[in-house]
């Protein structure tokens, strides 16, 4: 049986990632610093570890010796964590850990990369062509990390892939963030402000970021594989979509946040590897998604 | 008082690097897995401390308490260093170690580097213009770690330098590496083996080495800085030379051991940071050190 330990498990994209993989068949473990039980609930295994302590980590790949990892843990405080100097600690953490993973037989090891280790000048990301030159220390600790990792899979026999994440949004995400806020705001009846929303974009729903990754971690495919929708849509046309199904588009406000100067026109992922190699494509639309995420977060008031 | 922490002070650089360091006015804390002493001799003050394990690590930090690192300290098994997954533990100590230097006050560090970190296809090595791309999984390891730190140093503040070593040779080098095993066939009247010899590479004397490194420590350089004499070298011109200074070059066998089909043509330092920034050059010619070193080797035969 195919045994898989996900980290980073409570957080926004892990809570997503388990129930796919079971329905995929893996034997799925979790781990988070504080999960909310250590049984076993929904064919889910749940283990309490810091990963970023040495011993922590290597008791908890001792005793559920998976054959595939899915390392999602990072430090992810809202906006914080592009600059934070914790982005170092997680390198050296993911280092152990995926080395650890490997000593003990692991077979095939999935971490999450961002879109940010791609140039954004260059707009289209294509993982076989487009620079990587993060701008910051989050982009830089994940590049290199994958720098690692793929020199250390070479030498090792391990079967190791990468996904790169692109924007996502749904149930769960930080309230400060483009698709939360405004649609908070919307629900709340007070202004819905934006940049001017000219940037093109790559979105995609938070539980198909977790299924395009379920599928990740049940094919052969390694190196890095980008994790979009491949679809270019503008941030207007977003928050514009947001405001129709609120059925309150007079509290949208474009262009009432600045926009930064150094904002990229346009960042969308190359999408062939995830589609022709991985085999995913969305099964919804960004519309609907984004119609289904207003709708958790009107719950989310009334709760 | 400006006080400097070398790791790997018993190594083969590390250990010329304790004296220069003394005469430039630093109070010099030398650490290793297993020094000699652990008391105070000529002006350096030893620690034992394997930084493979964070608690020692932490632990000669918190003793030392110094404003200056020279982080030389990596594995460095002959042949074996190239591929060794031990690479990978090494750039885990090392994000630790200058992390929890800078976290205790520590101002400037200096990490030791490798001309392995470039495209050896462009042959001459300048910091700002040729290409990252090493082949190995030792290049890789110490290009991802300078990836990480420098993106930390514009972070924190930290004052970073990155010496990249190229092509060295001295008394302690180990005794199959080309220098040393020319050398030790000569005094011993034996053939001297070695490739064609057509191969162009930068030399530099292993104290020479030490002496760049304890200039660079005392600067206020920033960022990667090439370590070598900026003297294009033929290998033949090196074992001629070793053969003259013998007095026995009947026994030089150029060309007796096979090129490996992917030797680069040239892989030359440019200088001219370490010349005009730093303000280092070498004082004696490489001839003279190669006669030095022939000479270092008859004493070890007679030892």
């Amino acid at each position: 049986v195919k045994r898989v330990l996900v980290t980073g498990a409570t957080g926004f994209i892990g809570r997503q990632m388990l129930a796919p993989l079971v329905a995929r068949g893996f034997d799925v473990h979790a781990v988070a610093r504080t999960p909310e039980t250590t049984a076993t609930e929904d064919g889910v295994t749940w283990h309490a570890a810091d990963l970023l302590d040495p011993m922590q980590t290597a008791r908890v790949l001792n005793v559920v010796r998976a054959s595939h990892l899915l390392h999602f843990a990072w430090y992810a405080v809202h906006r914080e964590y592009w600059t934070s100097a914790e982005n170092v600690r997680w390198v050296e953490a993911s280092l152990r850990l995926v080395q650890r993973f490997t000593e003990l037989d692991g077979r095939r090891a999935i971490v999450a990369g961002t879109c940010a280790e791609y140039d954004w000048t260059h707009g289209f990301c294509s993982e076989a062509v487009t620079p990587l030159s993060p701008s910051t220390l989050y982009g830089t600790a994940k590049d290199a990390l994958r720098r690692v990792l793929e020199a250390y899979a070479a030498q090792t026999g391990l079967s190791l892939a990468w996904g790169r994440i692109f924007f996502l949004f749904g149930p769960g995400e930080h309230p400060e963030r483009l698709v939360a806020s405004v649609a908070r705001a919307l629900l709340a009846g007070e202004p819905a402000v934006s940049s001017h929303g000219r940037q093109i974009r790559d979105f995609l729903y938070v539980a198909d970021v977790a299924e395009a990754f379920a599928a990740l971690v049940a094919s052969d495919v390694r190196g890095a594989v980008n994790i979009g929708a491949g679809e270019p849509r503008t941030i207007a046309s977003v928050v514009e979509m947001l405001a129709r199904a609120s059925a309150r588009p007079e509290l949208l406000r474009l262009g009432a946040l600045a926009t930064p100067h150094d904002e990229p026109p346009l960042v969308v992922a190359d999408v062939r590897r995830l589609r022709d190699e991985v085999g995913w494509t969305p099964s919804r639309t960004l519309d609907e998604r984004l119609a289904e995420t207003l709708e958790w977060w009107r719950t989310q008031r009334l709760a």
